[in-house]
């Protein structure tokens, strides 16, 4: 089975998110705003026990990570998704690698940066007319993350959540 | 904010029932198929933590649950809701109820069936072919049931986990 880790922020920040992703992501109805952790990856049924609880560890020996919303960007010319840019870059990085030390497949194409994407799939010239307008846009806010999801992907593309694992605490 | 309580059931299951609500659910996309066990309630956000413990409690009191699909059903003449009927009824009704106990506004409106919807909003036609149609099929399956997850409602009506409980272990 296809399974992905992701942060879900607040509800606030979703909202505001789900507003523009509504326009400018076909990908909108899968799955709710998120940040992911580790792009989705293969793994057999009865490894996902072992890896729950490499996952757990990992969670345990994090702390909860006050983010910060930073800017809209974009990932052209690689490809054309916007995105807000998710602070403290450092601290997501490092809890990104601690979960590369779980046995997940490596299937990562690009270097990681922390994000919540907005838009996606856009021609260039949508992508340009976007990021223009969302670059006027002030998106400052701020928030606890205190935890994070396990997912995996259903046959119509969804995403259903499988396990919560709490940062800093005993899972 | 508005929470709900429910439980995914596998893979396998929901790719099933997916199959069929992409035609006769116009609630497809918010959702994936689930057995509801506390419809949804209004929580202030300072009473969660609180209320998550609880939730705890009854867990960690409860095991997990061997399910049975059994056969189609409808909620018709109440509604024209088309859903797998679950079994053991007694078991998944006494989680219900332990639930019940919990600090949660009671907006239930009809007594509890455990089940998972496969058409909803459908014309008095629509639902006599589909139920007659799906009562000719074979939905035979079982699977154990060990978790259940809190859920909060986004502004575009799509459903958020928040927490994960397992059934029989400490949370």
């Amino acid at each position: 089975m296809k399974y992905g880790i992701a942060i879900f922020p607040s509800k606030k920040l979703q909202d505001k998110v789900n507003s523009l992703r509504k326009r400018y992501d076909p990908r909108y109805a899968l799955i709710p705003p998120h940040i992911t952790l580790k792009t989705p990856f293969e793994i057999d049924d009865s490894k996902i026990t072992d890896l729950i609880n490499q996952i757990k560890t990992v969670a345990e020996e994090s702390e909860p990570i006050q983010i910060r919303v930073d800017k809209v960007s974009s990932f052209n010319p690689v490809n054309n998704v916007v995105y807000l840019k998710i602070e403290p870059k450092d601290q997501l990085t490092a809890l990104h690698e601690r979960l590369g030390t779980c046995d997940i497949e490596d299937t990562e194409e690009y270097s990681f940066v922390p994000h919540i994407t907005i838009g996606q799939e856009l021609s260039d010239e949508e992508h340009n007319d976007v990021l223009g307008s969302l670059k006027m846009q002030d998106f400052n806010h701020e928030e606890l993350v205190d935890r994070f999801q396990l997912l995996y992907e259903l046959d119509n593309g969804v995403w259903t959540v499988y396990e919560t694992f709490h940062l800093g605490k005993k899972n």
